[in-house]
């Protein structure tokens, strides 16, 4: 097959315009996203790869290639070279100019603090845990007894722990001999009794070797990893991250539709499970653990998380009836996997309940305790999709909408993550316009996490900078006058003038509002938001809103009757209730009846891992939810639609919001 | 590290003279068989690289190697440059010359025939046979019923075929969704029911396929398959081949010193996977059948076998107290070991007993009989080791000794497996000298094999060729008139000259006898048995009587008292009983006691492999086994010593034999 010659250009500020890299030689009809990363650059695809968001837009400088789709890009892009990446094919030799990429990277690896998680009262590894460690004196061989090392330690583990069956790998088999030896027979076995009577040997030390294990949360957008000790229960180190497929699609469709071609199943594990490594090698270096001595890792996530994560197919999940391949995994090893922890650990994924309602929404129920009790309570986890469980001890029910990442901080040009440097609350002077705003860790300000999008919002709306539809009003922007006004009085600079604020200005996707200024900020670049970012949060909270009023009706349980609203999610922990009542994200309740849980899936993992009682709880769990499709009819789209307002068509569900219009 | 250029020549006649090979670069301190292998020249270290045998030795034509020791050669051939590869060292660029290479390689990959293997009487698949089909009609999802194809695959397994409890392998997960679609919905799944009620998917398919199956022996010299149809039973092929581990060390114990050495453990496992595979592939080629169906595999191999299979270290069942790291291996899939069968199958490693007692042998047991009657039996495994078992149904005693693979054709010149071309019988007539041999397949001879090799030894032995300790008798050979008397008399060239015969004459390593002239056979090279391959024989022989009768007096019973002699191995099934008495391997019993039972070995494994209660019979097998350890004091060695003799010391054991002597 003919080859051609790719050459690309960064067009990128920080590294002085146009930075050439080497080139590539590829083959024809070679997509110009895979010459890209032969060249190593990396060309994000929001969307998957579909060619429907437009975001991998190059500018061909030299030769053309064949465009699959141009759906994005307008008769003029076309004229002057543009070209969507991920539907472009090389046919030719060409130049390529790739604009800067949309900075959806990793921004810091831990969380703001270690959230003082609590062991839970009570706990007891000898009796809970399935990772038991047993020491073992064996009778060295002789002429006399001539018992082969694995009959010898089989006894003694029957003997000497009751063991009445024990599996092992072939690769612990190897080293049997060379360990019973070097430590002169006298070891510590390390097994996994999930399945007793069935008994798995995972080990063999010397001593008393400590145990750990990690409890883990594959989300979309962030993946969290939480590192134990499993004897004394303790969190030990936490660590979070973007999920590293997120350049690969930012929600669950188009991680699907990317994975589902030729060989990109593998790819798209193999990004996830390295996200995974990263931060298990980060806590554990904090923790001084070596990762050798992990031998049990619990995972929740979302069922197209955990598709991806296996690499099994997941294309059954967004084509109808929407079934998924798998919701019981069963139990696997560290290395079937290639997570670096001890090759034998156990690995458990916990059990989802349908394509849209996976583990982390069982691990969310047990942590939250909703399953519990008697009151009625609505669960909601919101990230990059929102899920919903309504229900009590007697019945739980399901459903789930798609949020998009907005509120993780992604999909959002200077979103970010909740850790240090992100603005998390924002205040607006109503006369002045002029914004206030705290950063987590007293810092510089990098960008905006979840709960400082939801207090922008709201303050945005209510002094007028956003309309009820979400459109940032051009009004308020300086005119050329104004400009000048400004220049002869540079005190009022900051100001509002004459009713106008240069904080509202026009921006490359239309208008903007400008939170920091570069010289508050640690890049030393504006902080803004669009208004293609309200827009996105705007559906995004217009989604969740839309999902559990839908439900509520659906079971027939009027909303009012709620008795517990709790929330989780990454931003859960740190938002505003009332502002989040104000966009109309949360209903308009008493404020006492929200509960802020934060990461809820983690924290099911957690429990789970810890205690065989509790994971057997999540199976549970997950055969008494029932799940809810929302798309089977029209209720959830009008609902959404209605919805796509701030902080509702419907004012009168929002009473105390009314009221606070009024005022301002 | 400094880099040498080392250059290897091939005094090989077929590539007329000195060929030249690519030069190698490596390090100082490389051995020169490592170097020799990088330039693709692969020399045979019969002793494991022990430096034991002298039989790799080359000639360094120019610079100088670091000969860490020089055992096997005398100062006059170091001083001619002569080194040992396995133990010289590079410091310097060097030239080697490599003689010819002594030929222990393939010759053939399937048995002279097609041994008529009978099914079991009675043999039921349904009932018997672990691995198991079962079709499946499943209800497709739809969104009334969502549930993920795991768990509908689980639920109709319940209901339409009582399966409880399904274990699945993440691969066969990642192909379950494509293959339930593609085939409707209507698939047959194939289980592995071995350890019921936990049973195994290890496949789905659409339509009824077959299912085939593999029983293995792992020979010391020979590796050896049979292709089974596991429904109906039969043997569909069979072929048997060298162990590819062969070049590195011709016993046990060669193989254990050179596998202990770092990564050749998997070097050693890679060779006989190859074998194995090699051997599969032709028998599925022969009986047309997709590896593909291959669903399970049954193999019996001594301790060591399995161990180096499986690279599990072996280094403790050479070093007192001579103990195996497993005899009962867990159950393993064909993609753990490389197997190219279909990956999921079911691997079974028969159990063995102890260090020099292996699954090669209670597989023999079961299939021999002899622990079912009443009858005092004696059953011989021979193959490179000969390991004895006596007993009935109520005891069962056994032990080993080293043999050498002589009797396997191997560490022979001209010896060869008992396939097409191998002679297989021979006779010589006491006044000319001259033999008349019979060779399989009626084919022009290319070796001679071990049934071959026991009636030369015997008919050597009584026409005076070879005397009673095993030396040919020098003054048979022509000399410098006779040779005058020949050329005169072209006609009489074949025969014996004045009492002697042009058939002995002096060899590279001492006398040998001619069996067939160049002109006779296959490769136009004279067919000979040397001086020390009739020592090497007389040693195995010895070794092998010494064992059985040192095991029939350490338990108390008289050899006499044996009612049946079984005897196992590759050489069995065409051995002449009255020669091998004669050269004292068998005892001098009526020969209607003697049965050949070929490989018992292969033999147990097809049963195992058809029959969970067989299967089962083994393991009782094993743990009913007493192991005695020959080497606890000096009987055997006396034994052994006594029996260096044709047929030995004390010619009373034999009267047949005396009275054939007198009268020969």
């Amino acid at each position: 097959m003919a080859q051609h010659l790719v050459t690309f250009h960064l067009d990128d500020p920080a590294l002085g315009g146009h930075a050439p890299r080497p080139p590539a030689h590829v083959p024809t009809g070679t997509l110009l996203t895979e010459a890209a990363r032969a060249s190593g650059v990396e060309i994000v695809q929001p969307c998957g790869g579909q060619g429907r968001c437009g975001r991998c837009a190059v500018h061909i400088t030299n030769g053309e290639v064949r465009r699959r789709s141009t759906l994005r890009l307008s008769a003029e892009d076309v004229a002057a070279g543009y070209a969507l990446a991920c539907q472009s094919v090389v046919e030719g030799d060409v130049s390529v100019t790739v604009p800067p990429q949309e900075k959806i990277e990793r921004r810091l690896t831990t969380d703001r603090v270690v959230a003082e998680v609590e062991v839970p009262i009570g706990y007891d590894a000898r009796a809970m845990q399935t990772i038991q460690r047993v020491s073992l004196a064996l009778t060295p061989p002789s002429l006399e007894d001539q018992t082969d090392d694995w009959s010898r330690l089989v006894t003694a583990l029957r003997q000497q722990a009751g063991v009445e069956e024990v599996d092992v790998s072939l690769a612990l088999l190897r080293r049997l001999g060379g360990i019973l030896r070097d430590a002169n027979w006298d070891v510590t076995a390390i097994l996994d009794t999930h399945y007793a009577p069935r008994t798995t040997l995972l080990d063999l030390r010397p001593g008393e070797p400590p145990l750990f294990g990690l409890a883990i949360d594959i989300g979309t957008t962030t993946v969290s990893c939480w590192l134990i000790d499993v004897i004394s229960g303790q969190v030990l180190a936490q660590a979070a991250e973007y999920n590293g497929q997120i350049a690969r699609g930012e929600d669950v469709i188009s991680r699907i539709i990317y994975a589902s071609q030729n060989g990109r199943g593998a790819e798209m594990q193999t990004l996830v499970i390295e996200t995974v490594n990263s931060l298990l090698a980060a806590a554990c270096e904090k923790a001084k653990v070596d990762p050798q001595d992990i031998f049990k890792a619990t995972i929740a996530g979302n069922s197209t998380m955990m598709h991806l994560l296996l690499d099994i197919p997941a294309s059954s999940i967004r084509l109808a009836p929407f079934v998924t391949a798998i919701n019981h995994v069963p139990p696997l090893r560290a290395i079937d996997l290639g997570l670096k922890i001890n090759p034998e650990a156990a690995i458990d994924c916990l059990p989802g309940v349908a394509s849209y309602v996976g583990a982390d929404v069982t691990a969310g129920v047990l942590s939250s305790g909703m399953g519990d009790g008697e009151q009625l309570t609505l669960f909601m986890d919101v990230g990059t999709n929102g899920e919903i469980v309504l229900g009590n001890r007697d019945w739980l029910v399901t459903c789930a909408c798609s949020a998009g990442p907005a509120f993780e901080g992604a999909g959002v040009v200077n979103g970010m993550r909740a850790t240090r440097g992100a603005i998390e609350e924002v205040w607006i002077n109503g006369d002045t316009l002029e914004p206030t705003y705290r950063v987590i860790g007293n810092a510089k300000p990098r960008g905006i996490c979840g709960s400082g999008l939801i207090a922008l919002l709201s303050e945005m709306f209510l002094a007028g900078v956003l309309d009820k539809g979400g459109n940032l009003n051009s009004s308020l922007m300086l005119e050329e006058d104004d400009l000048h006004f400004v220049t002869q009085r540079p005190a009022a600079a900051g100001g509002a003038v004459r009713g106008r604020t240069r904080r509202v200005r026009p921006g490359e996707h239309g208008p903007e509002y400008v939170v920091a200024w570069a010289n508050e900020t640690w890049h030393g670049q504006d902080i803004v938001i669009t208004h293609v970012d309200a827009d996105n949060l705007l559906r995004a909270k217009a989604a969740i809103y839309a999902g559990y009023t839908v439900l509520a009706e659906r079971v027939g349980v009027p909303l009012e009757s709620v008795e517990r609203f709790l929330i989780g999610g990454s931003f859960g922990k740190y938002l505003n209730v009332e502002k989040a009542v104000q966009i109309g994200l949360l209903p308009d309740m008493p404020w006492g009846q929200f509960q802020f849980l934060g990461n809820t899936s983690v924290k099911g993992a957690y429990l789970a891992l810890l205690n065989r009682s509790e994971r057997e709880r999540i199976t549970q769990i997950a055969a008494r939810m029932t799940y809810i499709e929302l798309s089977a009819d029209n209720t959830f789209y009008d609902a959404f639609t209605s919805a796509l307002f701030l902080p509702h068509t419907d004012l009168a569900r929002f009473p105390t919001v009314a009221e606070a219009l009024t005022k301002s």
